[in-house]
């Protein structure tokens, strides 16, 4: 018997807790499965690993200066303090969010079940079918209310919704005029994105009161003209004769609009509107104090090919079966490149889903039910206020009941305050926006906060013909078949069933680091502190937010070596266009208006040209080295040649070929040295935290993405979080907001997101990741996946080589497998590799991506040496077959990687092919007892856009 | 345009809530699917369909006097409310309840996800291999750190497992004495629950203090010996001479443990005891004031065929492959009806899942560590203590600290829960018990509390030799291979994808009530108000769950028409028990003794009877005539044989045969008359809710199961709560509890359970059912189960005869198929069809209960017709195949019906068979794209009893 001797209690108690090391559970190889990877590597400990794969330039001086690690239960101690701070109230602010009551169904096994938000974007259809289904039932939502023919999967919110539908307009209205009309009375947070979208690209906004009608038009040319329908004030005005002359003079018209209302009131397709764009937030989306919800846009059929970000259409697969897949991939900005004039590459998809599902689950009539609840409550709430003596601006409207209190607004509003009530002052007039979840007792206190006393009041239940709705809508089965839970809850489950998520396997996507979404991280999503904020509430009921979003604003300074950052971007593509608005704003503060020149390396994401483009700047492109690297001679000469327009490089470190080049320190120094800014793209920031900094080895700028290197779940293909970080000399330049203050500074470049803190509710997810995991833990999360990434590349070297590599031989935290050989002497291509690997039960890697006829792998930290090995032992079998087809065992034709992937339905039918069924669907390491079969077979892209239709098919379709 | 008036605000608003009714989403049909039904029953509506299916005598003379319904969203508010004055607060109280750390992965992923908590027991092996693997893991677990040969699939709770821990040794001890001794330092609850178990069945027990060990075991002969290992007061003691001298008097040991205590201890079995009880609620379990909890229950293998409850076993199925599967089913107390000494037919298969998954996700390293830090602290506590001269009473703990402190235990107590603690004071003592979750503020605080500071203390990390484990345990893969959050996650979606539960498809259970467990209804356990509450914390700390359980109470009276209700029992056989010790307590109170005959009807649950043996009563069986219903003259005949000794009868209303009998009140009239009491088993109270009310129509008491009729989910075989409603003159004989004297009556029987109001944390399930269903809306819900029973049993009467109908050819919720003249004919049994329909995608009905060669079939009335008709279409072309077999076609060895379940593995195989694939897999109504395999074949149950395994195979097994 020994006798120890412990210091006394401190937080983690006299005894460590090594028990509940998060990190532990994070990172996917525990001791045993690290040195397997270690020793593959030939390196005795990460350190080394270090040392050897990181250029020493690059390497952090210091350990990143972070609170220590906190236990998964301690966070969320902590995290229910801050909550604590955040003083949500019944929420009649109204401008664009509203209360909304997210059915339980849907809340539980949508938002907050794993099958669901670990999903990737459904760029592999076959295992993906579930959320193609739901985000068509969204387009169909959305044409079917808007009235109009086409609509895509979801835009980031409802501002950059206008700004794109502003941009869309440009690009094909008659009108040769660089004016665009813009209704004033539409949301403010609206009017500010399209402020900044449109000054850098040329647009000249005019902000016209339209209130009176066809009267108050601005005379002369415009390309295009928003209108909102119903309009901020609540004002539901008819916009007809507007439309029809703003047509005349070949411009388009823009109607910003409300599901809801739309379900009462002729939809903006029939009153001649080109593009109708909102948001679907008040479809079951929690507020979450500004985001993040679902946008939408829809147009007329003419303009489908126009449409930016993501689009489900319907076609059919090998076997001739309906099933579905983004449609007109070839829209995309990775595509056009600098021609580009939207760099939305992502969609809100998870947040989609459950709009679309909110529709399901009431469909029709039960939607209409709600709405007609919340229009007799606003024509109520009207009625009392005019009988006790209170003007009524409008006298139609839907859901805001706009007063006229000459002096007395705030004391209105603060007295609505003081009975839990946020109401909204602007100027001597008091809004009351009614929403799904607002009771009497609520309007009872309203109607108190005005000094009043409700009783029995008569209201005309005003609705000129013209506004009222008579077309149908939602008439698609989908629409009515599930009103049980029950039933509700299994439609949700077949979909899921059908995809193949992080929850189920690995998936190795290079550049998109999809790691572990921690249930701890998740978990506060959905507190009602943090979910039920409206973003425009007081600010001091906001203490929560604010001091949760200063403390990880900190925390990535200090991850980047940067001075300032702004949570406000939605998405990856929207830091990216404010980092290079920001660069622009300095640039022109130091009369520098010529630098306007961004240089691109060829191997860049393609949205990097297009935010460029976006931010005023032309593209000039540098070459990629036979190396994979940044050509450093052509780079030379190009910064020599546009020395004096050089505005910025765009650089993504490491390289998006995964590689950690060795001059980034030597390009910085020459971009800076001709007086422009380096650009450094976080796309890659898993290979860097803790290890080194942008904000010290070159970077004057980056954006990050939560949603990849700090675990906010990719939902399906949003939503997302695109922190903009800047150095001090560009922090001036940070967005900011109309409506709040602290969003950004005075001198910012206006907003970049309708919300001021962008997509609120999920920051929560990185704080707590960044909380828990400490410095010591990020940093060996990030060596880690960096060693898993070389263990792959060694493993599979032999079967599939490695395209590129940096000092050492190393690659970063992914590598690109080169199938182009294989592809020349076989037929076998990307594609029949990619589907045959959900045959093995995986998703595929990034194909194509930035190489084409490549893969690229990236493990991330989270997946353990098992699942790791499985995945390359599958590869390794992929081989084996196509080296069959190589010997001529096989023709590629009929292999079973052309036929891949394999169906339950073809294995109960004939059997005709020179492989058997086990090797189709039971290849060595599937076990038929867990295994995932896709619901439909290879999928043909091309017939669906040579056949496009982009809703919910008729259910003779699947005959 | 009209003018129209509504009134003012009320709680729904000006508007009528229409759209938020809940009701429309618990019941599956809607409208245009009621009048569906209703066409077929040839009734015009649901009153019409009441007046010709529930015998007048039965029905309601008045509407259920309960609150109006409220929305879901209304119903959360009001239960956050009363959530809120709950205050829990950190919980060292110990007694075998501890604070726990629920890791996040497990809470999401079985807790919170339908896949688990809405399967239903694993009767149907081949698709509930999920949960099967799951509770083999628990039993691994069990055995593993009880040092133990077996262990079951759970008990329901400490107290219980105690309790029949002494029965089964009392059936299996060499001793014929009847006097059962209790180690003195046991949980005050478990000896409560044996003092009311023992006394009935003639059990003595003796309470002896053995801190001394050999020289205070009583004198004289003992059964059975049970002890505390660690004891109620945290003293770890040697027991070998106590064991070792109780084996030698031909008694049996029964050890009561604790899980995370035997990682570090030498466990019960090495020590010589024969069973081991306890807990496992500190593996991952939340306190939830009390429940629901796993217990154990591990026995040495020679007592394993004795083992009450549940046991997962290992056995094959047809293909050869290891499958699980219930073993030894002979056991159950449903084939030993009166003969029977257990009456425990549930396990808490959920908890014990999740308890399993806790141990899968720490293995026995991490499980080792937590319990190392708890002694730890324990230790340094102590320390601290002595060094401020407070005296600690025991020289060997483990996570207790028991303190003396004359004259002010109360004010240590006091001053710890004001800094938020909450201690156990026992006189001059105080307990403090550390946990997982215990830090070091909070161990400071304790220290203050006494009135000290805390600081560094020396501690002596005393283990003598005999009590430090050197054994082995968690050995088993599936403890070392899910370290990481990934693969704990895909691991539980792995086992929940091999199961079919109800988030799936119907579960047509008949008698077993598988209907929605709506969302909304389940949101509340996890609340930590609710679910971190110690049930021995101060009571006014707990005012939230007194509230509920007081209105939860109040209402199910109304619904039953009895006087007072007890919440305590944890299963319906616990409140058939307590039940029946009311009606003994109410006649010995009158000087009845002799009054011990129970009559019980042939068609009776088999819980019946064992509940009648266990209160000490003698069973009579009454027939049943050919009709089905009780035989009216054999019941006269036994009345009058019996009338002196009657104590009571048990019948089930609507019947076993699931039929409204006419002569209910007759019957009760007779067994009044002969001073007998009438017991109404409350089993299909589904039938009757807002329709007739058993206190009203005859009954003195009735057991209910919330987990049938009110919504608490299955959980796969457990939670189940069982109150047991009751007549004013049988409520003074309720049960009660020794620590908690709102519990129950003084006069009461005792404790039934080990927690003062049995499994508190899921109470707001059913609270909220009732709040949102409202008065009308259980009635509805009623009389639709009742109309989609009937037209089932209309529409499948052609194929399949129903067997049993009452007045006007009505069946009540549930139809009984008739498969005994099929079975006859062509050979085809119950089996085949229930395996069949897993090929359908669908759960079998009740197999062969109440009557042996037939399927029971309830619909409940949360599915839709949609559903019910695929139920339907499924068992006519069932009956198709069937035909063929009758025909000659198919060998019914040879056929589709003996092949079921297909697996995926066999439709690759090679196929020689008469039947195709597609008549296989994809029959009629199946979706190959959604199609749900079960991972085995059908499985040989006779062969894993005759090679008995109930540890996890080792993964060669699988070879």
């Amino acid at each position: 018997m020994s006798t120890s001797s412990v210091p006394g209690p401190s937080h983690s108690g006299p005894v460590a807790e090594r028990s509940a090391v998060f990190a532990d559970r994070h990172i996917g190889p525990d001791a045993g499965g690290l040195d397997t990877l270690l020793r593959v590597l030939g390196q005795p400990d990460l350190d080394a690993l270090e040392k050897a794969a990181v250029p020493a330039a690059v390497r952090n001086d210091r350990p990143l200066e972070l609170p220590e690690a906190a236990s998964e239960a301690a966070t969320l101690t902590e995290l229910r303090a801050i909550a604590a701070r955040n003083r949500p109230a019944v929420s009649m602010i109204g401008l664009g969010y509203h209360d909304t009551i997210t059915p339980g169904v849907i809340q539980r096994n949508v938002l907050e079940s794993p099958a669901w938000y670990t999903a990737y974007t459904p760029y592999q259809p076959e295992i993906s079918q579930g959320r193609l289904e739901a985000l068509l039932n969204f387009q169909t939502a959305v044409t079917d209310l808007t009235g109009l023919d086409i609509a895509n999967a979801s835009m980031l919110d409802e501002g950059t919704a206008a700004a794109e539908a502003m941009t869309l307009i440009k690009r094909t209205a008659r009108s040769k005029s660089s004016r665009f009309v813009v209704d004033a009375d539409t949301l403010p947070q609206t009017l500010a994105v399209l402020r900044t979208r449109a000054e850098p690209v040329g647009i000249e906004l005019v902000v016209a009161d339209l209130s009176n009608g066809l009267e108050s038009l601005p005379v002369g040319d415009f390309f295009g003209l928003l209108l909102s329908y119903p309009g901020a004030s609540g004002a539901v005005r008819d916009h007809r004769q507007v439309i029809a002359a703003a047509h005349e003079r070949e411009a388009k018209v823009v109607v910003a609009t409300d599901l809801l209302a739309l379900t009462l009131l002729t939809p903006p397709g029939e009153v001649g509107a080109d593009v109708a764009v909102g948001s679907a937030q008040r479809f079951g989306v929690p507020l979450g104090f500004g985001g993040p919800h679902a946008g939408f846009i829809a147009v007329r059929s003419e303009l489908q090919r126009q449409l930016p970000g993501r689009l489900v259409g319907v076609s059919k697969d090998s076997h001739g079966t309906t099933a579905f897949r983004l449609a007109l991939q070839t829209r995309e900005q990775h595509i056009r490149r600098e021609k580009a004039t939207s760099n939305i590459c992502t969609a809100q998809v998870l947040l989609a889903v459950m709009a679309s599902m909110y529709a399901v689950y009431h469909g029709p009539d039960g939607l209409k039910r709600i709405a007609e609840r919340v229009r007799k409550h606003a024509l109520w709430l009207a009625s009392t206020l005019q009988h006790g003596g209170i003007a009524v601006e409008h006298e139609l409207f839907f859901d805001t009941v706009r007063a006229a209190v000459p002096g007395r607004a705030r004391e209105v509003v603060a007295a609505a305050r003081e009975r839990g009530i946020h109401l909204w002052a602007d100027g001597d007039h008091v809004q009351i926006s009614i929403s799904e979840a607002t009771t009497g007792e609520h309007l009872a206190a309203v109607v108190e906060s005005f000094g009043l006393q409700a009783g029995f009041a008569a209201y005309a239940p005003l609705m000129p013909q013209w506004a009222e709705r008579t077309s149908e809508y939602l008439t698609h089965p989908v629409f009515h078949a599930h009103r049980s839970e029950t039933s509700m809850l299994r439609y949700l489950r077949r979909l899921s069933d059908s995809d193949l998520a992080l929850d189920r396997t690995m998936i190795p996507l290079g550049s998109c680091t999809m790691k572990l979404n921690a249930t701890t991280e998740m978990a506060a999503v959905t507190w009602p502190e943090f979910a039920g904020l409206h973003p425009f509430a007081p600010i001091e009921d906001a203490a929560g937010y604010l001091e949760l979003i200063d403390q990880l604003s900190s925390w990535l300074c200090e991850v980047t070596g940067y001075a300032a950052v702004s949570l406000q971007p939605n998405a990856g593509s929207q830091g990216e266009l404010a980092g290079l608005l920001a660069i622009r704003g300095y640039h022109r503060s130091r009369g520098d208006e010529g630098r306007t020149v961004c240089l691109i390396p060829a191997s860049a994401h393609g949205t990097n040209a297009a935010s460029a483009v976006m931010a005023g700047m032309s593209v000039v492109v540098v070459k990629t080295a036979t190396t994979g690297d940044i050509d450093m001679a052509d780079l030379r000469a190009k910064v020599e040649q546009h020395a004096d327009r050089l505005a910025a490089i765009m650089i993504t470190y490491p390289s998006t070929h995964g590689v950690f080049e060795e001059t980034v320190t030597e390009l910085s120094d020459l971009v800076h040295a001709a007086g422009g800014q380096v650009y450094v793209d976080g796309a890659n920031l898993n290979a860097l935290v803790g290890v080194g900094r942008p904000g010290v080895f070159g970077g004057d700028v980056s954006h990050l993405n939560l949603h990849k290197t700090f675990c906010i779940p990719h939902g399906g293909g949003g939503p997302g979080v695109g922190p903009v970080a800047v150095a001090a000399h560009l922090a001036p330049f940070l967005p900011n907001h109309p409506m709040v203050a602290q969003a950004g500074p005075e001198t910012g470049i206006g907003a970049i997101a309708a919300a001021p803190f962008g997509s609120a509710s999920i920051l929560p997810i990185s704080w707590a990741y960044i909380r828990m995991m400490g410095p010591d833990g990020l940093r060996r999360a990030t060596l880690t996946a960096i060693a898993s990434a070389n263990y792959i590349a060694r493993r599979l070297q032999e079967h599939y080589p490695v395209l590129y590599t940096g000092a050492g031989g190393y690659v970063a935290h992914e590598c690109i497998l080169d199938l182009r050989p294989i592809t020349a002497a076989t037929g076998v291509t990307v594609d029949d590799v990619a589907k045959r690997l959900a045959d093995y039960g995986f998703h595929a890697p990034t194909m194509s991506f930035p190489v084409a006829g490549t893969l690229m792998v990236e493990p991330t930290e989270s997946e353990d040496v098992a699942e790791i090995d499985r995945f390359i032992d599958a590869m390794i079998a992929i081989k084996g077959e196509i080296d069959r087809v190589a010997a001529g065992e096989w023709d590629v034709a009929d292999s079973p990687l052309r036929g891949a992937p394999h169906t339950a339905a073809e294995l109960a039918a004939d059997w005709e092919r020179p492989y058997s069924r086990t090797e189709a669907v039971f290849p060595a390491g599937v076990s038929p007892a867990h295994k995932y079969f896709p619901p439909v077979g290879r999928i043909d892209g091309a017939y669906g856009d040579r056949n496009l239709m982009c809703s919910c098919p008729s259910p003779e379709a699947y005959a």
